[in-house]
């Protein structure tokens, strides 16, 4: 099935880009997707796209990549990705995927990012993998409970261990270590899921397709409900200290990141999770009983906000 | 000499961290280092010393420390530090420095970062590290050739090959890898400079401690030369680019605030080195002969900045 489904996805995540593309337009109102398309001289290429200094998104990046080659050797080294007799220079990879993050101006609109990735091996290794994880400058909790009861949701129709298992690995994942604090209020992420035959492998495509079908609905329920609240100078000097912790996730910890760093990808595309403005201040204290308290007493691993 | 010189050392670094934020207190005419005592609960502790919202700078640290205690394994696994016979469960080390960054307010004041460290174990190891560099948001010219002047002077009062060497050393060093470009202009960085005899150390701390001498003179120069000049917001837009840079080299690259990272150092004094304010913007393209231009062609290894 290999060609015809690697040709079916791409196409699949190009229309789901655009398809995104055009809701978060027509939500800001004022700026568009400027369109960056770009090739790998080592095979194939990808388009991002960036909104920036919109009425409501401040600065996002919505990209799209199908990239394939010769195997790079750390991936050939991996146990899970040599069969017996693979000839290593003979190995071949195809991967795409489609990444998203978004930094919103106004301070309680919260941060998104979700990716969904396809990844395959001319030995037959194939698997996916994505995620969807929310990040609020302050952490309501009504907003928090409806983001995690809709990701359950999608995880549910698909199989009722998803959404518990990849809740967890998304807590483990974005987790700021040096910190002592999640990323956010986390959500789901998954990686390396593979079934042996294509009848359970298609069905693992749907749980997959079904994340990047709620990215749009989910996260433009919670930017129209928060978009016109009122802010301080306060509140946005709390938004670019979070979004400096953003930035230190992502330099320091996310895997996709250090890979992009570490084999030239394309820096651009690789960095557009970076927001516009971001702000660091020497040992910042929340007042007692804040919004920036309450917030940051949440970002904790292991917390149910179903039950809220 | 060891129990002695550890003391006369780190009171040595107390006084010059003294002495540098006096100095530049002096200069900004409005702010004052913030006094941030710490203890490190295996053994030592520091003082970090912090400028925020100044005349002259926008946010600054000194900081000192002096920390002991059993020797870390990844330390001991190093071959230079084992010695035949080490029992691995009785080593101790000490280690002290001082470490500066200092992000000023003005785009035509350069970012600059200054760092003596000394390190010992109790099987006689020892060593001496530190550098001084010049991160220009704007690359003067004239400025950079002063600034390498300065250095090589203090550089060639203890040996010719200093220079030269460490030089080099810092270009390789401050090297924003996935940008393909040096953090600034570079100057001088060195490590576990070490001498058989304490005749030969003590003259390697002498070269050690003229570096942290030099700091303040060859700065103050440099800050007061331009801290009054006219600046417009293009300029200041390009200056938090340009901090949004050093951001990336230090979570990326910088081994000393990967090793505090990871060895659950002092988190807000490792990371006092990021700036208050910083940005990202999605693929800039300096205009053809603009400032920002002529800045990007200067952000490369192997300058000859004394030609000038």
């Amino acid at each position: 099935m290999s060609l015809q489904f690697k040709d079916e996805i791409t196409l699949w995540l190009k229309n789901l880009q655009h398809s995104i593309c055009s809701q978060l337009e027509q939500e800001d109102g004022k700026s568009y997707f400027s369109t960056d398309a770009w090739d790998r001289s080592e095979g194939g290429g990808g388009v991002t796209r960036i909104i920036q200094d919109g009425n409501v998104f401040e600065k996002g990046g919505v990209a799209f990549s199908a990239v394939h080659g010769k195997t790079p050797d750390f991936l050939m080294n991996e146990k899970e990705h040599s069969v017996p007799g693979d000839k290593p220079n003979d190995s071949t990879f195809f991967a795409t995927g489609v990444s998203i993050v978004i930094h919103p101006a106004n301070p309680f609109v919260p941060i998104i990012h979700m990716n969904i990735r396809y990844f395959e091996m001319n030995n037959g290794v194939r698997w996916l993998g994505g995620g969807i994880d929310l990040t609020p400058h302050y952490i309501n909790i009504d907003d928090a409970s409806f983001f995690h009861h809709s990701i359950k949701k999608v995880c549910d129709e698909h199989h009722k261990d998803y959404y518990p298992k990849f809740k967890k690995w998304a807590d483990d994942y974005f987790f700021i270590n040096h910190r002592n604090e999640t990323r956010g209020i986390g959500g789901i992420f998954f990686d390396r899921l593979t079934a042996k035959d294509d009848t359970d492998f298609l069905k693992l495509v749907d749980f997959w397709k079904s994340v990047g079908e709620t990215f749009a609905p989910t996260y433009l329920q919670l930017v129209r409900k928060n978009k016109h609240t009122d802010f301080t100078k306060e509140h946005k000097n709390w938004q670019l200290l979070r979004r400096g912790r953003y930035v230190e996730f992502n330099l320091v910890y996310d895997k996709g990141t250090k890979f992009g760093l570490e084999t030239n990808g394309r820096i651009e595309s690789i960095l557009m999770s970076l927001p516009q403005f971001a702000s660091w201040q020497y040992n910042y204290q929340a007042k007692q009983n804040s919004l920036e308290e309450q917030t940051l007493q949440l970002l904790k691993k292991d917390i149910n906000f179903l039950k809220f």
